[in-house]
């Protein structure tokens, strides 16, 4: 049996053919289009996978990149404009004509992590993807944790600073607003107009306004001192966040993905370092293990695919349209309570 | 069948006898005893409760003010001075020769809360105590989450300012220094150094540095201005903290317990307009219901006890040591996934 998994990016979106055993049959991706054509486009990623491979979904996972409720509708998508109370799950089931699963993003990512990835075996998890904004996906008591209405790990707006620099969600302090790919940036930026960062604000043409993040990591990789000094203040903030949610959650492993998780090799040690000096009560405890994602920009797809398999399988054992052959999801959590 | 079910505060400790139905039928206090005397006073209390009502206790719930890991060993007791590594639950389990379950005194208000009290019937439910500091239970997809050690819920210590006062743990701006009893008499104070709260300052012998939280609470009950501003600072900061929970976890209620439930009707409608103004993407979701706790100062005692019959159960289903009769926990959790 194979099911289809889409990650909805805001800029691609990626379609993956899946088995039961989590292995990767094909793989279509198209740039995302504007919100109206959202529906009608995954339902052609459906049919182009397909058509490829000659067989046909049982089902179909979306990870959306915004609040996702427990009825498949995408209540709000900061990242694909125009998208809002946009009924995913039940509109492309009934242009698919197959049973789907919506899921928000960052939950889907946690799912193929925690099965297939960097979290596999454990109880209690929690993954955060560092890219544009900030998302996360939870396990807890060896479960993917949703929350009550979809909404749980919506980690970027954790207000970590009330004065802080102002959020475009409304508020100020925004954890999102200093640990993400946007908040680097932001820190460049502000050590490039305060007279640092020299090297690499002239790779940006002399406009300290025109610093990316990127080449601030670049910099910091080819040891410039400043660019250093501007990770280190980053993987601070990315350590302060990743505190408040131990503080809440004391999982054993913190899985960092998305973007950033690319600048890895110069943002891990310092974040570690971070942690280590802000947890509560460091002497008295096991602290969680800091570690990159393994699956890359695969994981949302996959994920998405796992938790369709799921969805399924769920189904199955109610009596309700049961798929041509049983499901078995990867084993990772079947681990549970060792 | 009846479990002893005791609380460990910072000043007493009260033990309580309870049946399966989560009735109380006994019910002892002592002065809390220096940190080496404690699982002797432990020992007694069930041995009081024994001889008070004739029968025999099947097992013991602890909960206590601190870091408790899985192996019922109490890591570190702030408001317990001397509390280190102390081995509470293998130390009580050996005086009492009973079965021992020891939790977080906040994990224990929280079970009891769930299943006889303000979360009943939820499968999402964050329940957060504010006394002298701040403790907090989590329910995620229908299960009590203690963490992988045992240390979830240390909310007080989230950093929601790193600009913020300095905390006994070391750190700065945690949710604790602004949203407890501590947090509400360090606010009360400041703006009585301001020239504030005339009234209040008055009754504290003219000393702004003697004015004390309940004394705001009693002046903002009799609608004193000054101290009605010093409340909805306050629970400015309760929101926030209740809000940073609510983006990560999303429960379907919040319950508010612990000494300054007490000040429920002058705190809970600003801390409920502060939530609505925080939230994140508060018109694309259903908000979490706030609510004040309903068990009062036997939440702890009484969830104790319920997580030692819990225990006993598991360890009966499981053919150790099965108690004399079956242990059946109140039914809430069992509404789960409705």
């Amino acid at each position: 049996m194979l099911v289809a998994g889409i990650d909805v990016g805001g800029t691609k979106c990626l379609a993956l053919a899946v088995d039961g055993e989590g292995s990767v049959l094909g793989e279509v991706r198209v740039p995302t289009p504007p919100s109206d054509g959202l529906v009608g486009t995954l339902g052609g990623l459906v049919a182009e996978l397909e058509s490829s491979l000659g067989r046909s979904m049982a089902g179909v996972g979306v990870g959306a990149p915004g609040l996702v409720d427990q009825h498949g509708v995408l209540r709000a998508a900061p990242n694909v404009p125009g998208t809002v109370e946009l009924a995913v799950g039940p509109r492309l089931a009934s242009l698919t004509e197959r049973p789907v699963q919506v899921d928000n993003d960052a939950t889907c990512a946690t799912e193929a992590e925690w099965r297939l990835g960097a979290a596999r075996g454990a109880t209690d998890a929690v993954m955060v993807t560092l890219g544009t904004g900030i998302g996360a996906g939870l396990v807890c008591g060896g479960q993917l944790q949703r929350g009550r209405h979809g909404f749980a790990g919506e980690v970027g707006h954790m207000v970590v600073d009330p004065d802080g620099p102002r959020c475009p969600c409304g508020r100020r302090g925004c954890w999102e607003r200093y640990a993400s790919g946007s908040g680097l940036r932001r820190l460049a930026r502000e050590a490039a107009e305060a007279g640092q960062l020299a090297h690499v604000v002239a790779q940006a043409g002399g406009d300290p306004d025109g610093v990316m993040g990127e080449q601030v990591v670049a910099a910091a990789r080819e040891g410039d001192a400043e660019a250093l000094d501007v990770i280190e203040r980053f993987a601070w903030w990315v350590g302060l966040g990743l505190v408040n949610l131990t503080n809440v959650l004391d999982p054993e492993v913190l899985v960092i993905g998305g973007g950033l998780a690319r600048a890895g090799d110069v943002v891990l040690e310092p974040v570690r370092r971070a942690f280590a000096e802000l947890l509560y009560a460091p002497g008295h405890r096991t602290h969680p293990r800091i570690v990159l994602a393994t699956l890359g920009e695969r994981a949302g797809a996959l994920g998405a695919a796992l938790l369709a398999g799921e969805m399924l399988a769920l189904r199955a054992s109610l009596g309700q349209e049961a798929p041509s052959a049983p499901w078995a999801p990867p084993a990772a959590g079947g681990e549970v309570g060792k």
